[in-house]
């Protein structure tokens, strides 16, 4: 049992340092490779990957890993726990036979480029067959997946957000329709009042960084153990607890972009700081889920980042940065701006009422087109009729529509629902967190440390070795429960637009 | 034989991939990466190091590699060339005793700890120890590699200038003694008359950062093909051909230090962009040796970056950028400045004159240990000595003497006398570059396109396909010559100083 524990550490080391190497790769295209280097680098990531992929895939470690799985019940629990996703991810990679697992990724390698040719040509009909081809792949890379719990769909979702399948995000996503779509429809219809005018003009890229800088320190993030840094998409990624890294992007037309951009960046990133330094060496040293990834990220940019109490903490200190823009502004004109609500094309820009209704839209898509109902040559028409119900706006320009997103060129069928998911937990979490902890009080300090040390020991030091639906039990002493959600944007929103 | 080049070619592929990231982790350590990283990024360097030690001592790379040195003859010369070189390589892998290698290493993950210790400590018997060690393993490496024409010495020589032994470098020593030692004691002697008040004047970072910008252009440098950064020493990385990378220290209290740092890793830069992008996938595609990488960082930043006409055309660049602290400066006083030589006690801060005796000093003491003359213990006193011999100043300070270079702790024997090589091959080929150039016109036009494309069909495009003693023949039609730079340096000095 000792030398079978050793080889998979062994091998595991292996693993984690190939894509150690690759995600330091990664890190560099996007933040500031020079633009001759792409094509060299593509070989030697090709080589890297390769490498990865026989280790993942050699005899030796999948007798190990088989072996440490039939001898579960012997392993400490957080191990067995290890064993058991492990072996899940490795019958993934057996059971789809080797050559279409190639043959999908040639394709993939070229998708990104389609779908970007055709949403700058503005044309669906250019992105079809190679859609058609990634869903084909997806419909019967499930087929090839399916066990008696997980069919179609269910299947895909589980990569993403283990325990929650079609039957509770159906109820998850009907129960905010039927909520929440009101509301929208009621605010869309409702002006808020309030002097815009300075959101119209220039906020110099420096001072925004300067802000920014100002937010890593609010949110206590350590900067000896991570850094911030510029990219065209802002992301965070994690090397160890001890090397959090994360992007900002800056417009000087667009100045709460960067604001709300690097708060969402700091909840992925204190997570990712705050796991228990311990998994560092193993699959677990990340977060629970993607949705629960998204659940801290929309903490500190909602519930904190949007709130009133937040900015009449930190507001002077933007104005400190941009008198000639803000001197005059008042905390409750910013914070209208920073929260009005309104329909919208694009899902990134979103604010928080709409957003659902957007992930809404393309979980419905997802959901038809892997089970079958659907087909991607109706997709734009579909996509356009569902926008008009929801939004009450017609699009008429696919590359603000149903080629707005990069995940289905990349395969990713099943991520979108998360982003919802992540909202509706950040609201449980943070209704709970505010039984425990005087949150006015220590918004209104400056330094957002105790709450950082709160998700710590309720959240974050556990890494991945708990499942989402377990975990957010453990936090608030119950099911996850929608409810918080819809409570919590309705309380928001009611007030701020006076309705009722 | 068709299939044993495909053969070495994979694993050619798996290993350069190996030394990709590697490089890629050295480039982030030493630029951005923040203080926690280091701990993890350890054990990720330490799997990665062992993978690629394993492929380059697996049983598949040996055979393949012997194979094809068998049949060396039948082989186009480019590829006969690596496969003679990779074979070298490997022997020395292979006749040192795994053992002994890895205890070096060991020995060396902690040596350069130690030698900063004994140097904070400002106290050389603290390094003592760990350097005995050092030199008894290198001595023992020389026994292991030696053949009937290198022994001892010769045989770290190899290892940075191929064809250079002590032979070469003994001839090449004695000849700058007795040239250049009487021109330096006589300089010493001669007060330099100008006024120098504006040097120590405050130059803010970012005007630096931007006259670097401004240098890249001059001397060409394609951003699209690489990039400049910060760290602590500078250097230059080579990625490929397609991404070659410098760094740049700025000191705000010593602002010609960041020019002149930038102009000789400019050299460095230009040639690995020059090289044949078809040797990027090959052992080939880097410089022809240690020596010949620094005579292009010296050619750029000696011969054209300390001439009189580079800053006729670029000083009033450097005017517009420090307006209050160079208005009233005059080129003669700033180029005086600049070319300025007195003993002093620091290698890397010294003068272009005073520069081969800080070498020779390290030649003569590597040579005597190596070969037995000297031993550790006794070399603070040796160092002392001869620097009073060649300097006329007395050094009362090991952490401004024996202990001020990082080389012998990190096991670098050999390396030092490429500098004062390349110092000689720049004055040789810049000498046979005039007959063909008007460089003159060129440094006046403002931007050295056409020296780079000169360089680059004489030099660069070479990589390292051809030996250094070949290749300084092609450039210039006659063998290595020591004159050129003993007569470059007489005639910049008795004009500079108005001797005679």
């Amino acid at each position: 049992m000792d030398n079978l524990i050793k080889s998979f550490e062994r091998i595991r080391r292996q693993i984690k340092a190939y894509l150690y190497v690759l995600g330091m790769i990664n890190w560099d295209s996007a933040t500031e490779a020079p633009k001759g280097c792409f094509e060299y680098r593509g070989k030697q990531v090709g080589v890297i990957s390769e490498l990865l992929h026989q280790t993942l895939t050699s005899k030796e470690y999948i007798d190990c890993v088989n072996s440490l799985y039939k001898r579960i019940e012997d392993l400490e629990p957080i191990f067995a726990h290890e064993i058991f996703e492990t072996k899940k991810k490795l019958d993934k990679i057996l059971k789809i036979p080797a050559y279409e697992y190639v043959d999908y990724y040639i394709l993939l390698s070229s998708s990104q480029e389609e779908w970007i040719k055709a949403k700058n040509n503005n044309d669906f009909g250019d992105f079809i067959p190679t859609l058609e081809k990634i869903v084909e792949y997806k419909r019967r890379f499930a087929k090839y997946l399916e066990t008696d719990n997980l069919k179609d769909y269910d299947v895909l979702l589980d990569d993403y957000e283990p325990g929650f399948t079609t039957k509770e995000y159906d109820e998850f996503f009907y129960l905010l329709k039927q909520e929440l779509l009101p509301l929208f429809k009621q605010v869309s219809k409702t002006k808020l009042e309030f002097d815009s005018s300075f959101n119209n003009l220039v906020y110099s890229h420096q001072k925004q960084k300067e802000f920014c800088e100002y937010l890593q320190d609010v949110f206590c993030f350590d900067k000896n153990r991570g850094l911030m840094k510029e990219s065209e998409h802002p992301f965070t990624t994690s090397f160890s607890t001890n090397d959090v890294r994360f992007t900002v992007k800056y417009h000087e037309d667009d100045f709460t972009s960067s604001i709300f951009s690097a708060i969402h960046e700091l909840g992925h990133a204190i997570y990712a700081q705050q796991i228990n330094p311990k998994l560092d060496d193993t699959f677990s040293g990340e977060g629970a889920s993607i949705g629960f990834h998204e659940s801290q990220s929309r903490l500190f940019e909602n519930m904190i980042g949007r709130s009133k109490i937040f900015w009449e903490t930190h507001f002077p200190k933007l104005q400190e940065l941009f008198p000639d823009q803000l001197r005059d502004v008042t905390v409750l004109d910013y914070y209208k701006l920073i929260n009005k609500s309104k329909p919208s094309l694009i899902r990134i820009e979103a604010d928080e009422l709409s957003y659902p209704f957007h992930i809404m839209l393309r979980y419905d898509i997802e959901k038809g087109l892997i089970n079958g109902d659907y087909e991607v040559k109706d997709l734009e028409k579909i996509w356009n009729e569902s926008f008009e119900k929801y939004f009450g706006i017609k699009v008429d320009n696919p590359s603000l529509g149903v080629l707005q997103d990069m995940h289905w060129s990349s395969g990713m069928f099943g991520y979108f629902p998360t982003y919802a998911l992540g909202s509706a937990y950040a609201a449980q979490i943070y209704k709970y967190m505010e039984k425990e902890l005087d949150i006015k009080r220590i918004l209104s300090s400056g330094k957002n440390l105790e709450i950082n040390n709160w998700l710590k020991e309720k959240i974050h030091k556990y890494g991945s070795t708990i499942y989402p639906k377990e975990l957010i039990t453990l936090i608030t002493n119950e099911d996850f429960n929608p409810r918080y959600y819809i409570n919590y944007l309705k309380d928001k929103y009611i007030d701020l637009y006076g309705l009722k």
